[in-house]
């Protein structure tokens, strides 16, 4: 299966969905233009169709293999990886320098690096992962570790020689991180020897590079209980010598490799920590802060993944629609090709709009980590801030649960074929599958939505969100059948969608903690279909006023989205509002009958 | 992992959502009682759960083998068949006899064998897909077939003893079997010589019985074309001799086993006949007719699967959630079991709620076809005919589509261990996903449901159900209030339902036909999570007139029913309204991108 990336549509949301100019105007993104975004995304394009495209089905069916304590990945991979470090890929959004610390970055913006990345994952969910881990880890030494450690990993871990790992997970603490176990012990010259066992390590060991740099959670002695006790730490699989090279081997083993559903050309390890060297990374006992440094960003890229892998098993369904003859439409002389069917047209609208909703979602995120960290005006930084935060458990909840969504209907499109694994469509939905879980799983993600970001701060950051969407509601309204402009569906849906919105944040606000937990995953559910839905018919709005060639069908899209999506988000509010009643109403001890 | 099948909540709907009574009124199904519902249900459940649940996981990591043209089937499999056999399951729903013929069934109407093969389905689908084509196959030979052939094959079937095949897909003709190329060509004794290949044949071939009865669609010599040019063929592997035993291999061998993402242990076979001699069923060129007999009891059964693996995946689920300790619910002095946690708990809810409406549809489906056919009045016949072909597309698509989304939710309540093999959670995800497509997409059963079903009689078998779905709101209003009785939420959104229903209905009565197969899936979506809504509150006014000790978990788990699924019927109204045209907006040229 060939895979070309969508480059219209994501650049067509780079000129419409986002404030572009704002982006450029940021000093640390001087040099940024739409023509230097064009040729980045084409050599990205090239470089996922070509490249990592080709190695998607036979990395699922080869997968990678552990044996003697060494993970091998599958065929193809190595040199995959090789290329695309001597391309330069690893280092597009790390700065180009910290401090007086040369590290060699692009230093482009995340939205960029959301653009990009899509595409990789789309090419090769599998084979994303790697360097998604390299550049969360190198984010997290940024922010916490010592001049020294900066100096040792950094610069190796931007041009992807080394890759980064990320240690947190142990079997009793998943969710739970503050049930960890893993001891950190000094060694009396400012290293410790950590021991203990983590699982579900993506990664965790790979032939692909001769060294990898391990971040992991741990406990000093005498550390307080839970989660307040917890330390981050970094541990290179070869410790590296004085000349900077990867020198004597640590205690860090991979002994076990997960059967996974899907993903299998990505090594899910069970790592083994025995008296592994290692070096604190940011305050004694403050590592669960240190490690959302990581995790934030790496949320959002789980949303971008959701985006891919819907992408590509779209065009895999586009392609065989495209091709595939079964029977009659009403009317035509002889059998069709089922694209012509209302059905399957249907279909492939509701995953296209789809994804591009999630899509939108996405790069707004991006765009608001970028203006937070890099606008000149330190109010425009914070509340952009506010916003990346409010935003980023909406983008990978959404665009993971999208991702799984349209990687059905792929199959569904294919009918009995799409059943059969040699056809590559089940690879998507089995590879899909993961994101809605991983990095936090969908119902946290929900929950991190409703306690930290809206009750938190009273619903002001969301207040704020809601405010923008009203600002696109009133350029519907005022451009609402100016020159025969349809956007009466648009207008309907998104003035019911936005009230709901609003409705339910009130609610959410006024619940205990029970209820809002209930009605957490609705709720996140009725926001990312307003979200998505408004920041789409924004994008139109935009492209109409720029007289953008792609504006008429970008329309045509977000009609059907307002009609699939959209209208769709007010359907949440009962499950909202009844909250945890009807959730605990029925008696726990016949839960297994009746 | 055991599984322990839902007996209270069947015999509930049983019980409440039916009328028994009507059923056991029939003069063919006199004998028919509570106790004796109650002795077969104990009787499969003990099956399901002894026999067949515990091969699910074995069988779906070994599956079914080909070698030398012979399929092996998973360990196990061939022990649990003889001893399906042996305790008379294949015979449930057969006749006792037709005719002259003695055929040994025990004729329970297919409300029974819905109720037990739901439990076989779950414990074990792979396996259970081996009885239901044997018996829908002999549902084909009573109705066309002559007594001679019914006397040589039928007895053998009823017991098991030799199995059906459903010999109709080719590649270019799977959704649309008028392109079908197989052929028959007499060989002047009043057989024929039949050619050619098939894919997709399930339990095509396997080793569990000493014959395989197959059933074929081909083409005569000189038939017209497409779908009037087809015949229905009897075919064994093995020729049965004048003492009614196996004799002379014929040529009809399994030369590819498909690689499937799940129902790995059900044998998917690529059949190639050589000249295999098989006799005419039913009359020249009337083939698909025949088939469809077969195929309209077969889709009311693949619901039944949707709703057994969903079944199958909630509890297990459910079982990890009540083990599962992690996190700390708000207020308690230490972490708890994640069956505590509200959004655990109500994604809980959702699965099981989701499940028995899904499972009330079905119900009332098989009731329709056992009143369809045993009814002492003509009158009654013919409209429960009608019923049962409304209802059986909804049925099949809406208990499917059910599975998916319930086994996914299995494996997120999982987290990351729902993503690893070895869990069994990922199994039900994968082996979930053939219902949607098979036994006709659920694209094909929504098409079906407006364009046969619906439109074809203007609507009146679809106002005569809309009828029933009132009288029930009816009661709703008569009674809430009563005795404090709180049905509300039931009311208010059955009542939206029941509109929502009635106005798609009425657009998709005036619609195109490229309108109405756009509509399609949405107006079926809408129409299921209204019956099923309504189904469940009927079933709930019963049980509490009648003072059933369960109506009281049956109201709070329908109480779930009406906020989560019953509630969001009126939200595809705008698909369905605007039909075609958004779908057809966008320009085809451009689907691949932007």
């Amino acid at each position: 299966m060939t895979f070309s990336p969508p480059i219209n549509a994501i650049s067509y949301l780079l000129r419409h969905s986002i404030d572009f100019k704002a982006l450029a105007a940021c000093k640390a993104h001087s040099e940024l233009s739409q023509d230097l975004v064009s040729d980045i995304l084409s050599g990205g394009s090239a470089f996922a169709s070509d490249v990592l495209a080709p190695l998607n089905r036979s990395g699922d069916e080869q997968g990678a293999v552990l044996k003697d304590g060494k993970v091998t990945t599958a065929p193809g991979f190595k040199e995959a990886y090789k290329a695309y470090t001597e391309a330069g890929w690893q280092g597009l959004s790390a700065p180009e320098s910290i401090g007086g610390l040369e590290l060699g970055g692009m230093g482009l913006p995340q939205t960029i690096s959301v653009a990009v990345n899509e595409m990789l994952y789309a090419a090769n969910m599998s084979f994303g992962l790697c360097p998604m881990l390299t550049a969360s880890s190198m984010n997290a030494i940024i922010a916490h570790a010592s001049d020294e450690i900066k100096a040792t990993y950094l610069p190796k871990m931007v041009t992807g020689e080394w890759t980064g790992g990320k240690n947190l997970t142990e079997p009793q603490a998943v969710s739970d991180l503050g049930a960890l176990r893993t001891k950190a012990v000094p060694n009396g010259d400012g290293s410790y020897a950590i021991s203990g066992q983590k699982i579900f390590i993506t990664w965790g060991d790979h032939d692909c590079t001769e060294n990898i740099i391990h971040l992991v959670l741990a406990r000093l002695p005498d550390a307080p209980a839970g989660s307040r006790g917890i330390s981050l730490f970094i541990a290179p699989k070869f410790i590296v010598d004085a000349d900077g090279n990867p020198g004597e081997r640590n205690g860090i083993t991979a002994i076990g490799l997960e059967h996974k559903l899907g993903i299998h050309a990505s090594p899910t390890c069970v790592m083994e920590f025995d008296k592994a060297t290692g070096w604190l990374v940011g305050p004694e006992n403050r590592g669960l802060a240190c490690m959302f440094t990581m995790m934030n960003e790496a949320r959002l890229f789980v949303g971008v993944q959701g985006v891919g892998i819907g992408e590509r098993a779209y065009q895999q369904a586009l392609d065989y629609a495209s091709e595939r003859v079964q029977s009659r439409v009403a009317g035509a002389p002889e059998n069709t090709p089922i694209i012509g069917h209302a059905d399957v047209r249907r279909m492939l609208m509701d995953m296209k709009s789809g994804i591009m909703g999630a899509r939108a979602i996405n790069m707004a995120t991006a765009f608001a980590c970028d203006i937070a960290e890099s606008s000149d005006n330190a109010d425009v930084r914070k509340a952009a801030d506010a916003r990346q935060a409010l935003l980023t458990p909406i983008a990978k909840a959404y665009g993971s649960d999208m991702g799984v969504s349209v990687a059905s209907s792929g199959i569904q499109i294919h009918g009995g074929m799409g059943f059969i694994e040699e056809t590559g469509a089940a690879q998507h939905y089995r590879d899909a599958r993961i994101a809605p879980i991983y990095e936090g799983t969908n119902g946290i993600q929900a929950l991190d939505l409703v306690g930290r970001k809206v009750r938190r701060d009273g619903g002001v950051a969301m207040a704020l969100l809601i405010a923008d969407l009203d600002d696109i509601l009133v350029n519907v309204n005022d451009m609402h059948g100016q020159d025969g402009l349809d956007l009466g569906c648009n207008q309907r849906h998104l003035t019911a969608g936005i009230a709901a919105m609003k409705s339910a944040t009130d609610m959410i606000l006024a619940m205990s903690d029970q209820d809002s937990g209930a009605a957490a995953v609705p709720y996140l559910a009725l926001c990312g279909d307003v979200i998505a839905g408004a920041f789409l018919i924004k994008s139109v709005l935009s492209g109409i006023m720029a007289g953008d060639s792609q504006a008429d069908a970008m329309q045509k899209l977000v009609w059907h989205h307002s009609l699939k999506y959209l209208s769709k988000a007010p359907s949440h509010l009962e499950q909202i509002k009844y909250a945890a009643a009807p959730v605990f109403a029925y008696p726990q001890d016949r839960l297994a009958d009746l």
